[in-house]
């Protein structure tokens, strides 16, 4: 087990408790991987202690949808048209390996760990590769082979199984299916009884596009959420991706079943999809709405806080009314992140997970920074770039001083070995 | 004059020239404001040799629309509703002294040229304070008094006048009229022939929201932006802010007229006016279309990076189309923006105004980083964080390394003088 840690005198912590309190000059304890005690009475024990005196000390971040290994194809030809792009995609990820994608998933949590995000739910090949990334790093991860078409079933089920046989500590399975238009809705079944057997979720990417949901009402009657309604395969260990084209009612149908619902806000906007979800009123009725950076490719940022800004400008934009609030996209990208990776955090108080972070109250680009606009400052203002620690499961993951010229120096030879793989493909 | 300075040995230098060329390993040497020579054969002179092996140098970009001191007011009551957050602007602006402004100013200065921004257009009160805070640092403005109403229109033209003989250096003279809502059409176009007088333009706030244009409609029987070309106020010195609801034809005559526009989208979508321009298209038949961040209250940031990623982001949300490109954004934030700044810059070719951005090429954020994915790399995947230089006219006036630590501490202080006067107004 870790050491004990102490957050000495913090500047504020940003509770996001019931009563949102903001607490000023006060400090937190950590052990045994659990908050043990927050306010002004904890003091010191033998451990490692860290002087906030500067610092916002608040929960961490959930990246709630990725493929994390997509770093290595961040940028590339990105800007030509979408089928040309999903071209070069392909031909890449037709020759990958599992050591390329070890490496593009090292620089991903590398991204994330640095910028506050304390755990991800991952869909992508040689799930265990990602998984050892994440775990070398002590960031918590939900990976898994991905379904990609009926006939692929049983050898997916295998290395489901096997992956969960194999995985301990921050990692943990995911059934991973593609989508409804890749997949039979008898085989999405099938894979969710397979996520309930493993006491795991069902990870799918449902009503991304016009064209998807036209696609799949057309073959089966219905729309995507009432197809997974209607084959049994919706519930609280559901997690919907991406939804920014399902009806009211469909809406309606996911929060019912308390499914999880995972926003991905900049990487729709990329890819042009034009959807949008109503994330105020999806909060509102009770919906577990996370948010989800989507891979580099489509983003081409892992980085939280970025995503949260975006969520919110989104929703603004689309719905013409500011009634959507920086707190919003707090609780999404934290408590309900936290919910969907199955983590007891996102509040900081006594008995909750230690996932936490420190970001930089003097950050120029904060100022000028005050109790009262506290939460605007890390919504609006805030980068991942300005977190200064990371703190996962009690441990002390990341610390700017001690990590991040380590961290550039590894990605460095890791842009070399991805680049020639790349360039041994493409040319 | 400044000395000279070698960028020596750039990783990438992305050029913008006509051919989009990218060069490795090249030099830039830099002597009287001017780029004297790029390439391989530019030796060391005397002055200074920045090492450049790490670096990506690129143009540098301008905020075409803000309003600096409005850092001041970040993050303040933020999220109530907008008729209740601009009582609160206003409270505060009512009060305004000359050295709030000129703080306030200070700090939206440091954060634009650590972020790489070599210039800005402002509107705001006391100008003069802003254009200090701006020559103190030595990044260029174009500052004047705002005409917010008829009757202040000898006053205004009085004090434009008066600012117009005592600015030099990098600061020059601009004429801000509120908007046409706010000002009657002869006032604006005597606004505007006063601009023409002193060889400025007319800078104004149009089509930013649709109310506004059914209220100009009303008033007139035509909308803004024809109501300004009917009035004789429409030309290349007349700079068209917002232009999210304008219609169609409008925009084409702006073309025609060579009129300058800006595009805030990160505001926009903030305040959800639900406007949006048709940016593409705009550039595509010759418009010139710059970026602005608009003031740190409505955005919360004046990093012009990001503005050029959520620039791409809301054309392609809002056309369902990914036919607008990175380069397309950074065309707007460079050579668009050094336009309307009146400055012969946005491209690193010799004899153009030395203002110039180095980014850190090793940054995590950007890997893998290769030639083929650099524009893709600066305009979704980094921040103004990585920038690591700022040239402004051939000098050199954000080192990160050598300003970064003291900009912090002096931010700082500005913090708590700018939070005790918002405290004594707002209890």
């Amino acid at each position: 087990m870790s050491e004990p840690i102490l957050l000495d005198r913090c500047k504020y912590i940003l509770t996001l408790d019931d009563k949102g309190r903001i607490l000023e000059n006060a400090s937190i304890l950590l052990d045994e991987g659990l908050i043990e005690c927050v306010g002004d009475g904890c003091s010191g024990r033998s451990g490692i202690v860290v002087d906030c005196r500067g610092s916002i000390a608040m929960p961490a971040l959930y990246n709630a949808h990725t493929h994390a290994a997509m770093t290595m194809l961040r940028g590339l030809h990105d800007d030509s048209e979408l089928h040309e792009w999903l071209k070069y995609m392909w031909r890449v990820e037709a020759k990958l390996t599992p050591s390329i994608v070890y490496l593009a998933s090292k620089l991903a949590v590398f991204e994330m760990a640095s910028t506050g995000t304390a755990g991800f739910i991952d869909m992508y090949f040689h799930p265990l590769e990602t998984a050892r990334a994440a775990e070398e790093l002590g960031i918590r991860a939900k990976v898994g082979p991905v379904l990609m078409e009926d006939s692929g079933f049983e050898e997916w089920r295998r290395k489901l199984r096997s992956i969960a046989g194999s995985l301990k500590g921050l990692a943990s399975p995911i059934a991973n299916v593609h989508s409804l238009y890749k997949v039979s809705p008898e085989t999405v079944r099938a894979a969710y009884d397979e996520a309930t057997r493993l006491n795991s979720q069902l990870h799918i990417h449902v009503a991304e596009t016009r064209r998807e949901v036209y696609e799949i009402h057309r073959r089966y009657g219905v729309f995507p959420v009432e197809l997974l309604g209607r084959i049994g395969a919706l519930g609280s260990n559901t997690i919907l991706v991406h939804m920014g084209w399902a009806a009211s009612w469909e809406y309606r149908l996911a929060v019912e079943r308390k499914a999880g619902i995972v926003h991905c806000p900049a990487s729709n906007m990329k890819l042009a999809t034009a959807g949008q979800l109503p994330l105020r009123e999806l909060l509102e009725s009770g919906g577990r709405v996370a948010l989800g950076t989507d891979g580099a490719a489509s983003n081409n940022s892992l980085d939280m806080f970025r995503e949260m800004r975006i969520a919110v400008f989104l929703q603004r934009h689309g719905y013409w009314d500011t009634g959507v609030s920086a707190l919003h996209a707090l609780s999404s990208a934290v408590k309900h992140g936290a919910s969907l990776l199955g983590v007891d955090a996102g509040v900081v108080e006594e008995g909750r997970k230690a996932d936490l972070v420190l970001l930089d109250a003097g950050s120029l680009y904060l100022q000028p920074l005050r109790k009262d606009n506290l939460i605007s400052a890390i919504v609006y203002a805030a980068t991942g770039r300005d977190v200064t620690h990371t703190i996962v499961n009690g441990r002390l993951i990341y610390s700017r001083g001690r990590n991040l010229e380590e961290w550039r120096r590894e990605a460095a030879g890791i842009t070399d070995r991805l680049s020639d793989f790349l360039y041994s493909i493409l040319g």
